[in-house]
């Protein structure tokens, strides 16, 4: 084989991503932290340090002041280990026979494909319901699909589509009446939300988990991805003997874990919460609405964003000229153009991208 | 929250890892792609492209000319990987109504505690049986508990407490015959068997699917673990639908996923196969053998080294002033002292351990 000696990324047209170039103290911590392991952390002990003050930040951001959790390699694993937490929680409590037997997660039709791979891995069903005219969940829907198999509902706060927030209180409500869970996947959507009205976390309503990622809003390197709980029993529901290795159990989905996503995680939180993270999100709402009124301007239809986030309806020929010119863009499942304005995207990106719309319609 | 400022992590004195210090142009490559996600190839494509040829060279350790296969946050996930594909497949296919309702995993009790966790999360049985006298599968009891709800057979090439390597072929056959498939899970040792006599991979026996990780003496960053596939509807047994993305499946168990560690793997295997593998390898096994002969010199009891791990029996004391004495150390599930000679082990460490040996025996 040759050597490899590749460019690094260019994040100058991604207008697609949900992850983004990591902040200085975030890329700085992670390099520092490349060699070690916080899944062995009787081994690595320094790291396992910063996982704690890690989640406690996120805690800080979510609304729980004991917060229990760790840092997973992403909102996928975030999610798998909610399901697998209330279904393995439903199974040991033995008192509802057919949550055990057929234990069903409910969920609007606008959650993540990751609960579709959680069904496929744990062996659970997942009932999707439509969601309301502004693509938020369907109160109705849902609690029409909640039965006493259900084991956990989930709530979006901040949408992979449009940025949308469920009515989270409303979901705890219905799924707490039913012996289930409420979980809030907050993947993208938590590092805005705390400058925003929404009730959306763990001090606004019951909420029992979140997903809520440093590597997305949270400037950190990939992979940081966050899983928070309430109660520790939810962890415990998730751990298995480790016979080798000088801790005892281990909680999360994967075994060896990266130390720089942990560390960089720390240290964004360190340096950016709250006024970092404040800043960044106004300046990328501003930045969407600004795309959102050019994009109206031209005669697209718009979904008006509510986090920094914008689809828009374009002529198929004009996306794939986009693309062609360069531009990482991609679509909704319905086929609206998507830009997540993500911290490396500019306003003089976004003036660029637009500069190209007008030239490169037909 | 303060600043964080910690040291890097030191590895003089970590005995118990299977994760090293990166090779150099590892680290380098992990580095240049700290912000890039393979789990999102149309918008991340160069990195795409490494991780395509981080798995051919993965492919041609494991005597596999064309493999399919990913680039996993580590054994943990390549192995549930394994033991999902053989679930699905079996039910999927549909012809033996027992493997769907029952899937049941077979497997020597040296295995991995991933395969517990896999358990869990995949909810099948995992049947543990005993090894022989020498820490290998048992042949006789492994057949003896392969019955028709088996979906897979794993067989372990390096165990992780003694460094063993099971019978491959023979375990293949069993399996085979019983309509199950064969995992062979070689996270630690894959990239010492290669310089042994050993059959292990895909080019000695009818191996399915096998686990080998770069993140451990590959010499990459974490996290790089390696799932590979002899055929391709082993992977897409495993893929989902991914709505927003540019790419239409997705087959990994995480979703955004680490591009330093598919780099630093690509990297490393450009650097180091086969040659620089081989070196470290029979440089490795050499400060093995002189560890045993030490230990054994000393009175203690030894498992005499297959691959470069040693394991020892000391006195309880002994063993607490050794990790007082800073060097992390760990146990097999029977007791013994457990070292691992990573490349960041050296001679001159080795050394130092039995001085300290000598001066803090009772």
């Amino acid at each position: 084989m040759q050597r490899v000696a590749p460019e690094p990324q260019d994040f100058d047209r991604v207008l697609s991503s949900m992850c983004t170039e990591p902040h200085p103290a975030a890329r700085e911590a992670a390099v520092r932290f490349l060699a070690t392991n916080p899944g062995d952390p009787g081994t690595y002990q320094e790291i396992a340090a910063l996982e704690e003050r890690a989640v406690e930040g996120l805690g800080d951001i979510a609304g729980l002041s004991e917060p229990e959790g760790y840092v997973a390699s992403g909102g996928t694993e975030a999610n798998i280990q909610a399901v697998r937490a209330a279904r393995n929680l439903a199974r040991d409590a033995g008192g509802v026979p057919t949550k055990t037997d057929a234990p069903t997660v409910v969920a609007p039709e606008s959650v993540h494909f990751s609960f579709q791979k959680a069904a496929d891995v744990l062996d659970v069903e997942l009932r999707t319901v439509p969601v309301d005219d502004d693509y938020r969940a369907d109160l109705g829907a849902v609690e029409a699909a909640v039965d006493d198999d259900t084991v956990l509902v989930v709530g979006v706060a901040g949408t992979t589509e449009y940025g949308r927030v469920d009515p989270i209180p409303e979901l705890a409500a219905i799924a707490h009446d039913h012996g289930a869970l409420l979980h809030v996947d907050a993947a993208w959507g938590g590092f805005c939300l705390p400058f925003t009205d929404h009730a959306w976390n763990f001090a606004h309503a019951a909420v029992d988990t979140m997903t809520i990622d440093p590597h997305k809003m949270g400037q950190a390197v990939v992979p940081a991805g966050g899983l928070l709980a309430r109660d520790r029993s939810t962890l415990d529901a998730l751990a298995v003997d480790t016979p080798y290795l000088e801790s005892t159990s281990q909680a999360t989905l994967t075994g060896t874990r990266s130390g720089a996503g942990v560390a960089s995680a720390a240290a964004a939180l360190d340096e950016l919460w709250p006024d970092g993270y404040r800043e960044q999100f106004e300046t990328s709402m501003a930045d969407a609405e600004w795309l959102a009124d050019a994009l109206e301007d031209r005669g697209f239809d718009v979904v008006d964003p509510e986090l920094p986030l914008v689809a828009a309806r374009l002529p198929d020929d004009l996306f794939s000229n986009l693309r062609d010119a360069g531009w990482r863009v991609s679509r909704t499942a319905s086929g609206e153009l998507r830009v997540v304005c993500m911290p490396h995207v500019t306003r003089e990106t976004l003036q660029a991208f637009v500069a190209d719309v007008d030239a490169l319609r037909a």
